[in-house]
């Protein structure tokens, strides 16, 4: 742990630096094997399959079979959390619908504003150690209500060719059309371009290890969308006297169990708070089977000291977490003032962990400062924003002359003329 | 002009290709100005400005002077066509506001979404031979609406230093902050960056040539936001037997006057239509002062006949244009069905031009077939949804259990343990 006290503003961008991520040498590869997917489909992707899973199946489809034993596989207590998550997400996703957006903007002409659903998405969730099984319903329920058509969702099998099972029930449970068995960059590539198989898609959403984020990124040079660019998962925790030191440092173990590179920081106006979560770390940690992870990030970590609240505000503003937690007597003061940051947990009894699983907001969230542009997942990451307008006689005839003039001084004629023509003929 | 008689849909793909750009070989001088410029700074920023563009002045940010003395070089006539402009543009996007979107997901759980501006944004607008005031009217007022508190403008100047009054001139009425003399990849490395004198943004709009465009992208990489992937303008135009063949002839001309690289397409139902459509290009053409553009377009143009409207909408969403024209009997069916396109014109008296410049909808639109999953530029694409969420008590006790169960499932410990510790304490 790092403990910083009262750094100076011209330190700010080093103590808040991430570390770098260098990616050229994947890049390669990745260019590589989009090309044999784009040549050669399913026979590419199964080439890529072997050589990096090792493994081989010639069905990578997920049969309506499996998905049945699946369900059978899943203990009914996770069931009926899933099914307590699933609600909340839901109806929390369902509440951003927006209506259409209709103006006359000037007597006979109407515009407005409708979002459509993008008709293909493809949904990639990691396998490894951890089921991702939560990142299933934080990306298939929006699609769902999206009313996306075709959900196509990505995974790798283990070497014995199964998924885990509480990733397929989930996908079943939140409307994903169908399930393949295919992982890594060749599961981008073949969501890319489409194969036999595979359906090409029109946006790829998910997590992923350093090859499949590589793959997402490089699929946006062939007119694939992406959800947001991905980085190591980020904790900011900003805590006052009134934050109890067990929580916060619970909360700031839960991200450091993430990966080694994940990112921890606290923010506190109480050289106490630094002390007690200090010492609460040190408790917690060595009861967490993920401890050999934790620990590597929790060396990595700052906890840092601050004179005054504005100074944290800013501080935090210019960090844009990806989660941020704030328990402070003050707590209107940085919901009010938070101008940067994926996701907000207020108070004590608000864990990161509710909104990673639970609560019903969305678990996907900018990393590495994007925060300050991008937006998290939600309902509209799974449309698109459409504008229409219909002009009438009297319409053209009033913004008419007004576009005549801007085109003629932009200096394109044929743009004033598409609308000289219309005048004219109006005149007549 | 290519007549397409009933394409066989195996064809489409090939029929809708759009020509693919390379730019593997402006990258490499992208990457070297951008890493100067990083570590140098305005020193660099001058150095490009000298060698590219052939100027060098020391004072690159736009005084008041210089914006009052290009106010009264605006003749009287276009300001007041600028207001129409601005007034439609204003009101259609500040309809599309957002308010705050509050669940109460469980008891207890209360999560809601904000949009908040993104803080500090930059526009470019290119130099050359079309001064486009318009798209700064497109990206400067969405920007205002949305409080982005800091709007920087970059656009080159003339040789003599000077940039187009009706530039400056829509800046300042549209809430631009600060507006430098600045053009090319220098402009948008210095963005991306920040320099001593031009302020770093977290998001880059507006169109280039390809040198911006591979910038933009390049950008990204940095952690900046950009609005759209750029291409190529494109039009679709499809007309039966109710359109008006001048009109319809008259928007792919406007369409065709902006590049050579420009895309125009018409599909119809009538076979009469493609005729007289010819007709009427070979009769406007010459009298446009952009003529050897546009003739180099409309020679790549397709004019497409296909037997029933539903194979119609089929195809243009296939091809998913960035601006399309309707003019049928059946209005509604392709109204309706239209699933992919940036921005849609309805009707005889609704030509493209009016959407360009002063009807209120946006003319950042996606190309090249990312209609499919990206919006158009809208009051959104300034501002970022966030989340919060507040637990009680209660909230923790009603879903914690739940989160407990999937953190487990997932081999999370550490996110299980900081609901468990709160559980706990609650016990008490």
């Amino acid at each position: 742990m790092q403990i910083i006290f009262n750094p100076k503003k011209e330190s700010w961008s080093e103590i808040l630096k991430r570390p770098t991520q260098s990616f050229e040498d994947i890049e390669e590869t990745v260019k590589e094997i989009f090309k044999e997917i784009q040549q050669k489909g399913d026979v590419a992707v199964q080439k890529y399959t072997s050589l990096f899973d090792g493994t081989l199946f010639e069905n990578i489809l997920v049969s309506q079979e499996e998905i049945d034993e699946a369900a059978s596989l899943v203990s009914k207590d996770l069931k009926e959390a899933i099914e307590v998550a699933k609600n909340n997400i839901y109806n929390f996703h369902a509440a951003q619908k927006t209506e259409k957006v209709e103006v006359i903007t000037t007597n006979g002409v109407t515009c407005w504003q409708e979002k459509r659903p993008i008709q293909r998405v493809g949904l990639y969730i990691p396998g490894g150690s951890a089921p991702l099984f939560s990142t299933v319903l934080m990306l298939a329920l929006p699609a769902q209500i999206a009313a996306c058509k075709e959900i196509v969702l990505c995974t790798p099998p283990n070497k014995e060719g199964k998924i885990n099972p509480a990733i397929l029930f989930s996908a079943q449970l939140c409307g994903v059309t169908k399930i393949f068995k295919v992982g890594g960059i060749q599961a981008i590539g073949a969501l890319t371009f489409g194969t036999e198989t595979i359906p090409q898609v029109y946006k790829i959403f998910g997590p992923g290890n350093q090859f499949v984020t590589v793959a997402k990124q490089y699929a946006t040079q062939f007119g694939v969308g992406i959800d947001i660019p991905a980085g190591p998962s980020e904790l900011l925790v900003y805590a006052d006297d009134s934050a109890n030191a067990t929580f916060v440092a619970s909360d700031l173990l839960s991200q450091a169990e993430h990966g080694k590179d994940s990112q921890v920081i606290l923010v506190t106006t109480s050289k106490e708070m630094i002390s007690k979560v200090e010492k609460e770390i040190i408790a917690q940690i060595d009861e967490l089977p993920r401890k050999e992870i934790a620990k590597v990030t929790i060396q990595n970590s700052r906890l840092i000291y601050v004179t005054t609240e504005t100074e944290a505000i800013e501080f935090i503003n210019e960090y844009a977490p990806e989660h941020f937690i704030v328990c402070s007597k003050n707590e209107d003061f940085f919901i009010n003032g938070i101008a940067n940051a994926g996701s907000v947990f207020i108070g004590n009894n608000t864990p990161e962990s509710a909104g990673d699983y639970a609560s019903g907001t969305n678990h996907t969230l900018p990393t590495n400062g994007y925060a300050k542009s991008y937006s998290g997942v939600n309902l509209d990451s799974f449309m698109k924003a459409m504008t229409f307008q219909k002009i009438t006689e009297e319409g053209i005839q009033n913004i008419g002359p007004s576009i005549e003039i801007m085109a003629d001084a932009e200096g394109l004629q044929a743009h004033k003329n598409a609308v000289s023509l219309r005048l004219n003929a109006l005149k007549k």
